[in-house]
């Protein structure tokens, strides 16, 4: 059996915009999608070019998003999903413009800036019945899934202690000084991206993947933010405590000035039967360790782990994946659920986990609610579920 | 500038070829290339199946090789290059069609099962001036191209001692008894592989390796050959010695039954100034160990290190890239080249790396030597230049 | 030049006391020291058999510590220093009465339970001029000397963020309820330990340590204590935040319920230059990233490492010391100040960073700003300098 | 019960000598050795300052280890062992003395230099029915036990394939034109200590530890002995490889060469079940590897681990013992052994595995039979067993 590949548009992504670059890549490991249609900049020129690089046909290239939802909605063969990747403050219109149009909408991390709108957003994603994914791409290494599948399992007994890290050190010395670091510049100035876009931006992905390998929910945050780099007028380092639904407790280290560190993203779970640990810089090991002195590294892509684990792997045995394949991944299973919808016209997927609007809003929430604990000198404060 | 994608046929590849997937998943990454005509496999109705499936417009699948190379240089935007992914057996026979067609040869490696074929091969290549890339994709990691350049830059001094190690575990068990394991039955079947398959399929690798990143040529090599699985009609174990030609001295272990590993391929260089480390397990890490005690673990993706490493890095800063993209640098690299070729209809690659012709006759040379060696109870034996 | 062996009497240590051992081995390995009296148990008989295993003089086992004091003080000969190694609070009045009779004291850490009696310690201990060494052995690990080195010498830079971590697993279940289990019996009962026992434990390790290390104190504690293994009655996990002097941030993160590890103590520094690493499991090695991507290990026992460093190494090039070393290094210092003492007496020990009881003091009200916090929901609590 | 401490003499050992320190703190560290006779050098003067130094009487520090043997076998309370820690061309007349007066021996390796010597010196160990204990230390590491266990209790099933490194970085450049280093001055003269200094010091403890952990013996070895540092004048780099008894093949490679390496011992033993590696500078730990994709690594101190390995821990579950400790290991056993002669005049061992004259002789004849394969080009040389 054959299936036509997904028809996919894009908004934002032009030049120089980083993540769009993954999202791309993403798409094209598996051959599942095909980019038809965009608004990859503000300027229609720009957009223009991007779509002469990206093989984007340009009778297809639109000025404005809403033209777009509203041509290719009414196009024959018009585009199935839209990728959003443009700044996080357009994410709600965009994203609302698309689902109104009846177009599924894949849409990049945090949901919206703004808890007003997020909520508006995952009531609107939930009504329409559209698939709404948001791309909290970690989620979808493949040993990442074989952490919540063992989790889930039982082999971690019940949750203690969740030890959470995205301690990055992108932004470990006054980079917005910069000119030309166009990425900082935006990131760091507290007029366009407000000043915890450190909690909006790496926060969320551990907030998210604490959850997501847990199985259990953040209910109240504890925080203590800092700006490590003289001169900087966001927040750069954040030492947050939780407490999860099922009483366990944690900590929860997000940074950017971590210096020395890449990226930084590692998690650390200890229940009463033993302990687990994942690196991101490392994704394809998984450590478990247990109270009789055993630390048992599993290795990806061996028939003894999970389904999840293996459908996500493409070639395994030893031949590492590594980012890239998280995004193949997520957009793989993506894939899955939208041709299901075909079929069904339903937009559930039980056994293809991906991040909904649901988690965006929670996402939204647990940013607020740092910022809201901060500002109280620390107390805790409690996030709505 | 924008460059029209290279146009590639495929011969070999259809359903069940392991290794076709990653040159079509590294070919996709960088989205350079366009596949547009194959022979997937010798049954007509296999290939046509493949060919839906790839997307590939069935007029262009054809029923021969040969009918392959004569119909797509005749026509106008025919392919521009084959990538071959058949048995070793029929490289020969294959890349000689399409070097004679004026076609530039993506082959996979070993370059032939037989020397006197390698020889010509060889010869061929170097006389059409065609671009001919044998596809060892661990010269092409970032990190091996980091390294490779270290040691240019005498980051080790003058290399005293090389151990490398392609020991791999796949064949730890008698998967040859497994009928649904047709990988196994077929490399580990005299008749088809010879009784040194091993060293064709994983020995290859090690040596080609070893030069690229020491700079140095094996010149002898003294073989122990072992079969660890009872039963078993193949080598599966070897312990090599080789001397290098500046005097330098090393041991190559290239195992299939070294249990518990996965694919196992690292090495280790030693030189009087510094030693160097890397391991394909662990690609985006590559260790230089000082005599005053330091180990230093130099992280893929800085600005700091060389321009091949940071030109083959897509994301960075933490982000790790694995196995798949390995291909996706090697083809990218024969993107360059073949998009030169068409200015200039020159083949040369000083600044793109590409594993060649004679790298392909040498490793051929490298395996009749083992073989030969072993036979004389260890005896030292050369290796022509 | 030869000098006489320090005369020690101990106090405690006697059957199944585990920590004792490792005072007397780190006495031995040097051999500086000789033991010959002692009160090693309240049971005089035990005593004298404990004597006996010791090679004590039988004569010189006392029957009580303030016995012991008085007719070591007056002997010709006699004892210059006591071990204390009894339950901590017993710490106060025992080293109380070697300081007053002229004794020099080392003594187990936390310095004592109570906040009065550490106060009252410290101003006796300070006005009698001798030796009071509190058994910190952590800090005498000949890499994290050479961490406090680099630390002062600005290879870090400024310090921004500290995490530290003591995170055992020792307790992980209901170690408790194991009637033979005399450690849990005594730390795990609320009547004798308080219900903060794991802070005067391991708590005060990871806050020496810090200090220590980073040259920074502690000026401010949050916390969160919780209780995981049902049924158990004193906290086992904490999540601490700090701050520091000089305005750094940091978690500590302190716990006996970490399934799957086993002594679990690290720090991490990230200064505005560099970071640093050091695992208590493998003490040898101490790592340093740095933002251009090199993580350089620097493995102990080499030339271009601090004076320091290279006096507590006695091996040396890959012969690993462990534990029992770094006890045996804090006896070497101890040893070192006490000998100066008898030419000057003074107990000044610039170069001989030993733990004395203002840290035993800072320890204490370590212990008490914690378990303030914690009952007041976690507000910041400031410690007295 | 208690016993009384076994009183050694030491012949060799003044000032300078590095392992008679490690000797010395391994008898320290368990208390159960007191060192009381001694001739610590050739002349008599540094004998006697050495022995003020370690407190040993002056009345029994002799002029030569003849009269020492003599006088302390006729003595009331003489020594009942001796260390022998002379240069290699000594250990044969000095250890005949002392078993010729019904002292047991402690003997440094390796046993001797000479072949001839090795074989009378195992002939007189074995007819004297003392303890003659070779000071393999690595064998003592409570991990090595563990591994040896694990090998024999069938983990790996059968034995496929060794490969163990002793490749050291100490004379990686020109140590010996530094006239302080007298190790250098000593092990780098062919007059005296041979061509092949590198395997009687390093080759025969990886010899002892592939034999002691695998239990097979080591029948045929075919060698490349190399100088890598311009200048030398005996063998700094030695590649060999080695068969079995069972049929196994491996690898050994031994240096001293290795730039950036430490002591760089370390062994990975393959069977057809699961393999195993250890490594000296992390000697608490164990790793096992299973076909599946666990890399189960395994602390040392816990419970679940065998009898031998929990009797060699001291203290144990994350307080890491190493180099010292094993040297402690070993002096412990042979306390142990030396403590039952006393009351059954029988040097048998079994439970306490401790390398014998056998060994010594063993490891001897490796050496021979190293050089004599380097002297025929690397042919295959049997050894006898």
């Amino acid at each position: 059996m054959t299936t036509h590949k997904i028809r996919v548009g894009m908004v934002g992504g032009g030049p120089g915009a980083g993540i769009a670059k993954a999202h791309r890549m993403g798409m094209r490991l598996d051959d599942r999608y095909e980019l038809v249609a965009g608004v990859f900049s503000r300027s229609l020129e720009k957009s223009q070019q991007a779509a002469v690089e990206l093989g984007v046909d340009p009778d297809r290239v639109y000025e404005s998003y809403e033209q777009m939802a509203l041509q290719e909605s009414a196009r024959e063969r018009g585009i199935e999903a839209v990728v959003i990747v443009t700044p996080n403050d357009s994410h709600f219109p965009v994203a609302c413009a698309f689902l109104e149009a009846g177009i599924h909408v894949i849409c990049d991390k945090p949901m919206t800036g703004d808890l007003d709108e997020a909520e508006r957003l995952h009531d609107i994603a939930e009504s329409r019945g559209l698939v709404f994914a948001l791309t909290h791409n970690y989620s979808a290494y493949a040993m990442v899934r074989e952490a919540a599948h063992l989790v889930r399992a039982g082999a971690l007994g019940e949750l203690r202690i969740a030890m959470v890290e995205h301690a990055s050190g992108w932004a470990w010395t006054s980079v917005e000084d910069d000119l030309n670091n166009k990425q900082a510049a935006w990131r760091l100035d507290p007029a366009q991206s407000g000043t915890t876009s450190l909690i909006s931006d790496l926060g969320t992905h551990a907030h998210q993947l604490l959850r997501f390998v847990s199985g259990q929910e953040v209910t109240e945050v504890s925080a203590e933010l800092n700006t490590c780099v003289p001169g900087r007028r966001v927040f750069d380092d954040a030492q947050l405590q939780v407490r999860l639904a099922n009483g366990a407790r944690g900590s929860l280290w997000v940074s950017m000035a971590a210096t020395g560190h890449e990226h930084g993203l590692r998690f650390r779970l200890f229940g009463d039967k033993a302990s687990l640990e994942w690196c991101q810089m490392d994704p394809h090991y998984l450590t478990l360790n247990y109270p009789d002195g055993r630390r048992e590294t599993r290795v990806q892509g061996h028939d003894s782990q999970s389904d999840d684990q293996a459908r996500l792997t493409r070639i395994g045995l030893g031949h590492p994946e590594g980012f890239i394949e998280s995004f193949a991944n997520l957009y793989s299973d993506i894939a899955d659920v939208i041709e299901r919808y075909r079929d069904t016209a339903q937009s559930a997927c039980q056994d293809r986990p991906l991040p909904t609007s649901r988690d965006g809003l929670l996402g939204v929430r647990f940013v607020k609610a740092v910022d809201e604990s901060h500002n109280a000198q620390g107390r805790w404060v409690s996030i709505a579920l």
